[in-house]
């Protein structure tokens, strides 16, 4: 897909999740590769409502976080991105939401070190599951403003957890991803109705 | 109802449930009866976002799950779409959706069998049923991923509770129907708000 | 106002009671004067979805519940639209939900016979209070199927009580009033917003 | 800005606001300065639905609540705006909302003085805070209907908590600002957001 198509699709997301408050005030980033080698990605500049983006309102970046086509600058976060597609060679597209239940199920569970989720049919909604017996580890991982050390966590967390399907950074956001925008999309809508499930249960 | 009228009111129940968060990562399937003898159903093709439907993402099958019309492939899950058919001579429509609300609901009794509802308002929009007064039995079934199993034990809970409206798979989600999609519709919404009401009020 | 413009203003209410899940499954039912003497109402028709009303699904009556424009026919709360608005002349309009707060409370303060609310910046939304000190009581009437009973039983209900702004039928659902559709739907979502407050301080 | 582009931006948050349950009832009211020397603002006139506004809800007056341009009467709560204006120079727009999670929260934290939000990354949607480590206090005042008295005790507060980017009014609403409508429609939503996940805490 082109840079025009690949930032409709994420406008799309966009405004989903914004309508079920996964992206309120400005938060959350989008990317989605539009080649591979080189590799080039459309990225969400920083600090726009996720809610009613367009066209303008994305970057085109290659593997450095150098800016090749769009206005503003990327969000501070590229750098996670770019770890991600490094260390899952498949991903297409990331999407990082910041949701209500997700903020509060990372807190609770941030000592057992992943929020786990096993039992329910709508796992096999994460790309090659295919039983509610499924066991989902998402590992929540300490907060940072340092980026760089960030992404060092998350490219060790990536590799001794081949199978998982997002991280969540404590108190802040999920990171998932998937082959193109609508997995990515559709693994944030399992994620986020999983954490619903498991933070209405809390107590 | 002729394929596209059908279609068309299968997918604004899509638009409408999507809305609500009761067929997030395109989980649900729906379909209706188009004529009865010979059987044939429009249907969901399996894999689509629920919130965007339109007449291409349904499928024309016979009793049989043969694709007579249409692009895709029928869900697992239109075994038993069939079997309720059989069971429920009258549903000319069946709904199925996954809540937040449901979904805990068929974990907290599935030690009771059902859930249970009485003395509501509300079940009055069940088909037949004149009062408040009413007690209505939601069995819960366990979930599995053997769709042949699941159909022997759907035919087995209809031919023993006659009078249900509606099926939980566990941790799964509801199978609901009505005489046509505006009566299944109705049905999933006093459904859901009634499991509100009872999720709300457990502890 | 006509009947056309009063059907479009109760269609509107419907359209956002239904969003917020306040007529769900076709519940609910919506009336407003278009003549004093003699009396005229627009009322909705029995069992149309409430979220997508027009002018069609929506009948003129007179005081004897006779239809005297429009296809299909009245609720069989009709009735209790027709006593309150006896009881409360200045009433231009009235409005009948059903909320998952409303039905909760109903029943957890049904012993105390109301819904008492004290203390709120939000009750200045109902019609004449001038304060958020105003303690505000919305009577609870047991539910029942037998409409005639119901009507003397509302009837005494206001009364005895001249200043409520609204009852509650218990897990049942609220009528509320005003001198127009703009006012009553106000009542609506004062009254909503407080019932969700208190409910969520429940325990 | 304007009065006509001011009045479009926040209609537009008035809009989502709505969506959400923060205004409901015609509570609620928005301003944003047009120019500052001499002050003049464009601000919500009295008792409309926010969800629904256009240009001609709102009012252009002077730093005296004159009205200089539009129909209608300044909510009673101008006073408020303009004493935040004055103590808040860089302020270019005050939105004040009612949501049930702040209203429960203002309650709850009252005798602590402040609602007290610390370790989250959403933080960094206020303007100039740079880490999810930042401490944010949001007074709570108690509520009164002497917008005189109030408007004392609101200078007040806002000269001991010069950091401070939103003030609560006890069960009534949140006052947040920004140097734009843009600004403070984020703040809204970080508070609002941020709220929810300390009331869903709570217990």
């Amino acid at each position: 897909m082109n840079f025009k198509e690949v930032s409709e699709n994420l406008s799309l997301a966009g405004y989903e999740f914004y309508r079920r408050g996964w992206v309120m005030g400005t938060s959350g980033n989008f990317s989605a590769k539009i080649s591979d080698r080189p590799l080039r990605l459309c990225i969400t500049a920083s600090g726009n409502d996720k809610g009613a983006l367009d066209e303008t309102h994305f970057l085109e970046i290659d593997d450095n976080s150098e800016v090749l086509q769009g206005f503003g600058r990327p969000s501070a976060e590229t750098l996670l991105h770019l770890t991600i597609y490094r260390l899952r060679k498949k991903a297409g597209s990331i999407l990082h939401t910041h949701s209500v239940w997700g903020t509060i199920l990372s807190d609770v569970f941030y000592e057992e070190g992943a929020i786990e989720i096993e039992g329910f049919e709508m796992l096999k909604g994460l790309a090659g599951v295919r039983t509610h017996e499924h066991r989902e580890f998402v590992p929540i991982i300490e907060n940072s403003q340092d980026y760089i050390a960030l992404s060092h966590v998350i490219d060790n967390v990536l590799r001794e957890k081949p199978n998982c399907h997002g991280i969540f950074l404590r108190r802040h956001g999920l990171y998932t991803w998937g082959e193109d925008v609508t997995e990515a999309r559709r693994h944030v809508e399992i994620f986020e109705f999983l954490f619903e499930v498991l933070g209405r249960c809390l107590r």
